[in-house]
């Protein structure tokens, strides 16, 4: 069994030091092997221009809170897929981190740029990617990913057992969305999303938490709520994300046809 | 604004004549433009074997069933969606045909074979076809389609404004997910599904019901009982449809990243 969790937390805008010590504060205590944190989970998220993105991005080869986050994984022996503002040369992603005892095990930087990210945030360049550590092969999508079939299902035909899903979600749908991403592509999600409200000088946002897991099926192992913190843990059998028959005749890999599938 | 609606019902094995008087009975009293009947509404589904199914399957273009479907779309002026057992010289197809006025529009042959399917029907040919009739244009899936996201974004990517998705749905899985297509399509879908039981040789199965309508952003216009009859029209504006754009700097379409998806 393969022990996954999420921590749901309310992010302070700009304040890193306050936030990692909140992350660390909490995932100090967890027994897990895998645990996933939101979107930009150090940095906060409604940057008002790309100069405040750039004073707070950093290159996570140099960074205090990835060293910080390194130090832990090895010291409870676990992974942490975290969201993180990633300074690369004269680009800034929004990216997530596959993070272990060693260091950086994955970059996978965010494909489908939400709304007003576009003006701050470069677009992301690795594609959808699969790691595996311990014997689980984890796939990475960040929050509006989710609207895109397509993210999930490369991930799940690259061979994810598990989508970690850092997020920092405004509008209602994905959390029920995930069910449905779960059914069509038997895999398992952990979508850690935040909760709080940012009130930045171009507006404000408002946060809806309720970060989940689910299973191969659409079972919702648990949700949490719209405005609380959470750290959750829970045990999964990564071989139910194997089993890819639907019925005794129907193999949801083998009996796509692609031949008719006209998706460019 | 354009109509449309389904008709949910218990079709009886075998019992074509009956079917289809049920159907005119029904159909005869509605005001609409497009209506929805559930997969293989006349010959009844559990096929035992070939012969069976090849004693039932029709050629559209010399059936009575057809010609009277035809005749009633001609005499109310509207259009009907109808899955149907095609015979097509040696092959048979689990098919639906978009039928008008003036005979039959279109046909799409089920490309994603469930169970038991597969034993007695041939794997469609047709790929998925948008056809456009009173400016609205039409998609079709039929039943465990639904479970491949590639199928009704093949529809959408094709310009579909409404999945028209005649079903016989034995698992308690679609009705939701189906919210998810539309959303992530933000195209309208019409699920008409059949409710009772067919006891046959090889064994009993109970379908779903629970028929429905849902518009882009996944709200549920009507989702009919489990096991009641029942015919349901309601008005809906496909310029909803045709409006792609999540936020103000997101488009559905224009967003997807295609080089990075791996689908083949």
């Amino acid at each position: 069994m393969t022990r996954v969790g999420y921590f749901q937390f309310d992010p302070q805008f700009g304040k890193v030091d306050k936030n990692l010590e909140t992350v660390l504060g909490a995932l100090n205590k967890v027994d897990v092997d895998i645990m996933v944190l939101p979107e930009l989970a150090f940095s906060g998220y409604y940057f008002t221009n790309r100069d405040e993105l750039e004073s707070l991005a950093e290159n996570p080869k140099s960074s205090q809170t990835i060293d910080a986050l390194v130090g832990l994984c090895k010291e409870r022996d676990f992974y942490i897929v975290t969201g993180f503002a990633e300074k690369s040369e004269e680009r800034v992603f929004n990216s997530a981190l596959l993070l272990g005892p060693k260091g950086i095990v994955t970059t996978y930087r965010k494909t489908h740029l939400f709304n007003t990210e576009k003006k701050v945030f470069d677009k992301g360049d690795t594609g959808f990617v699969v790691s595996t550590v311990r014997g689980v092969s984890i796939g990475m999508m960040i929050c509006f990913d989710w609207v895109f079939p397509e993210a999930a299902r490369t991930l799940a035909l690259k061979g994810a057992d598990i989508i970690c899903h850092p997020s920092n979600l405004v509008l209602a749908y994905c959390q029920r969305a995930m069910l449905t991403r779960c059914i069509e592509n038997l895999i398992f999600a952990v979508t850690a999303n935040r909760y709080g409200t940012e009130k930045r000088p171009q507006g404000t946002l408002s946060f809806s938490g309720q970060s989940q897991v689910v299973a191969p099926r659409g079972k919702l192992f648990h949700r949490s709520a719209k405005d609380e913190e959470e750290c959750f843990v829970c045990e999964i059998d990564i071989a139910q994300a194997r089993d890819k028959k639907i019925t005794p005749n129907n193999h949801l890999f083998f009996d796509r046809r692609s031949e008719f599938y006209e998706l460019s």
